[in-house]
């Protein structure tokens, strides 16, 4: 890929607006014969599709599954692979928290242990939610402070949580404490760099606190630390691109993912005619809106091809309004495919098509996998969609002369 | 794309003849639904798509636009992001200088000078190109040598020339002179490496000796130095490809270009059955023939669709007589989309055929972006061009046991 060096000399400010609509996991596989796009009645994307540059996209390399992380990361014009998005700060942006310099984030389970100090779930039977919001709510009674380290938690679904640790001096890459099997004492966590001492004592001690706190609370007496990870340095979509990209999206990790690149997060509300009227209010005030459909991936995931249907038809019913505000480049895709058949994220490229003035029509007429495979793009790397929409915006310069 | 040493162990000599016709600029964008090539009536370029292998091209990646240099040496095999062509190497290529080892070139700008040393016009009101010679000329007979290194000059159109410091030791990276607005004094030349340092202080004295020169010549009483550079150490297309490649080429730059990588220039007249004939004569001493045509991107650039049109009919009516020459493989392809519409190169990948008695024929039927789009070769890097074209000429041996 273009290296980032390049890419901050080519990228030029203009007032050209590009919109970035992602439907979530859209790509699928076929039941009777037809994938969830092409069962969808889509009118309004394909007239789009017949009017763009098609192809498909994969997020990593062929043959990878991405997580949510790295997929997004390329689609922002990122190398997936040169930035480690750990599993804590998922976690964290997931539940809408904050990361700053000096936070250290952790993904947690509740755990169930023995009298002789073994794990005996893993995963404390998945107690309800609510419990698990009452055990938070103790830990902060008890734990607030680690030698100088402020500690925040805040609970998850069922037997999750997440803590983030925030002082001077704290840096990971730090060993997890799950020992993966019953019947093991928890591993302490260990510095795996000289530099990530202090962070594995402030953890262990952490740890041991809350086993102290929880000795009487069976199942949830003990937690198991994983994922332990800082906020990664990325520079910003406005450093490499010179863009001024916002994100419309309704679950706070994507909202997260949108701010690690720097994209400023608009509020809206949860229905994709909400999402369409924050764009348009905005419309003056960025160049680059990242609009996330969510319901496309996790229908694929419950596997009801159905529903992911009809999400579909609702988004292609939705994409006049986008038009209507007459951007210049319009990208239509998916992150990574989630066909309802495996209910699952998938390692099949996503459709994809770009649309602007001065893209070259293809032979994909329709929006969808077997149409896009006929697409001009042929089948590229996710990192190469920003260089495709900054050109067709006119955004960068000639390279070389 | 495959390394360079690796190439060099691939490569064999045979007596097998390449021919790698260029139309510069030639992809373009649809008016009326028809981009040049579609629009053009091209029989002959047609009935060879049908039997060749078709694709697209990217000189550098999706969505980077390329300047002459770099896409050029993205179609003769070589990295375009590994080897930077300086702006002054460029320009002196462009006139026609021939750069050696201790060349180092710079391009440069008549400009207006106030009596307070503070630039008034950046390119001295455009002087014409008959007192940009006098004034080179002047400037010739009072500066020849500054210590030990000879100088020099030579005119280009209206307020430019090329400037060429000749001598050991001269080395970049440098800064640039021009402050880029006016109003402002011109900038020192700043050496941006230790080893920079006497090319730096040479190029002042030179600034300061124009000065002197030129004090009572406004509006060009003074000058801006840009692009300070040495031709670049690119191994030759005989080092790695083991070829012994001629350039047919009517513009200076073209021929720069070629040698840089190596190519023996061959001097032809101005019309295209010149540069046939040229090759003609000379079939028997080289085994791989770069035919540049350069008004395809010339009328691109004028925004001349018709005209365009009809500089693609004219190759096409060429093509019969390098045909008859029987080479083993034949390329055509531009170097970079240069849309009549845009007025200006773009992004766009370039229209490729490749033929040989054992190309794959494909579904492309045409040679246009559309056609090739159906072509097997998918849409691949244009450096990919010269591994397939020494395939089809049997000029590789096989990787690996």
């Amino acid at each position: 890929m273009i290296p980032n060096h390049v890419m901050k000399e080519l990228s030029t400010k203009n007032d050209a607006k590009i919109v970035l609509l992602v439907m979530d996991g859209v790509g699928g596989l076929p039941i009777d014969g037809k994938t969830e796009l092409e069962t969808a009645n889509t009118p309004n994307l394909d007239n789009l599709a017949a009017q763009s540059s098609c192809g498909l996209t994969n997020p990593i390399s062929p043959g990878i599954t991405p997580g949510s992380g790295p997929a997004h990361l390329s689609l922002f014009g990122y190398d997936p692979l040169g930035y480690e998005i750990g599993r804590g700060v998922l976690e964290a942006l997931g539940l809408g928290i904050d990361l700053g310099d000096n936070d250290l984030a952790a993904r947690a389970n509740f755990a169930s242990m023995d009298a002789q100090g073994r794990i005996t779930d893993r995963r404390a039977g998945r107690i309800p939610t609510e419990m698990n919001l009452e055990i938070c709510q103790l830990l902060r009674q008890n734990i607030t402070k680690i030698e100088d380290v402020e500690v925040k938690i805040q609970s998850g679904m069922e037997h999750r949580f997440v803590v983030v640790f925030t002082g001077e001096g704290l840096s990971g890459p730090l060993s997890e404490s799950d020992p993966q099997q019953v019947g093991l004492e928890p591993l302490e966590i260990k510095p795996l760099v000289e530099g990530a001492k202090k962070a594995a004592r402030i953890v262990n001690q952490f740890v041991q606190q809350v086993k102290s706190v929880l000795q009487d609370k069976q199942p949830a007496n003990m937690c198991l630390m994983r994922g332990l990870a800082k906020s990664p340095n990325i520079p910003s979509m406005h450093e490499l691109f010179k863009l001024t990209p916002a994100a419309i999206a309704t679950y706070p990790m994507y909202n997260g993912l949108a701010k690690l690149v720097g994209m400023e997060i608009l509020s809206t509300g949860s229905e994709l005619s909400d999402q369409v009227e924050t764009m348009r209010k905005n419309w003056d005030n960025n160049d680059f809106f990242f609009v996330h459909v969510k319901k496309t991936d996790s229908y694929g995931e419950d596997g009801n091809f159905a529903a992911k249907v009809k999400k579909i038809e609702e988004t292609d019913a939705i994409l006049p309004d986008i038009l209507a505000l007459n951007p210049d480049v319009v990208v239509v895709t998916s992150d990574h495919s989630t066909p309802a058949v495996l209910k699952n994220h998938s390692w099949h490229p996503n459709p994809f098509m770009i649309h602007s003035k001065y893209c070259l029509n293809d032979q994909a007429l329709a929006f969808n996998e077997h149409q896009c495979m006929r697409g001009c793009l042929g089948t590229i790397p996710a990192y190469e969609a920003i260089p495709l929409m900054l050109a067709n915006a006119f955004k960068l310069k000639k390279f070389g002369a």
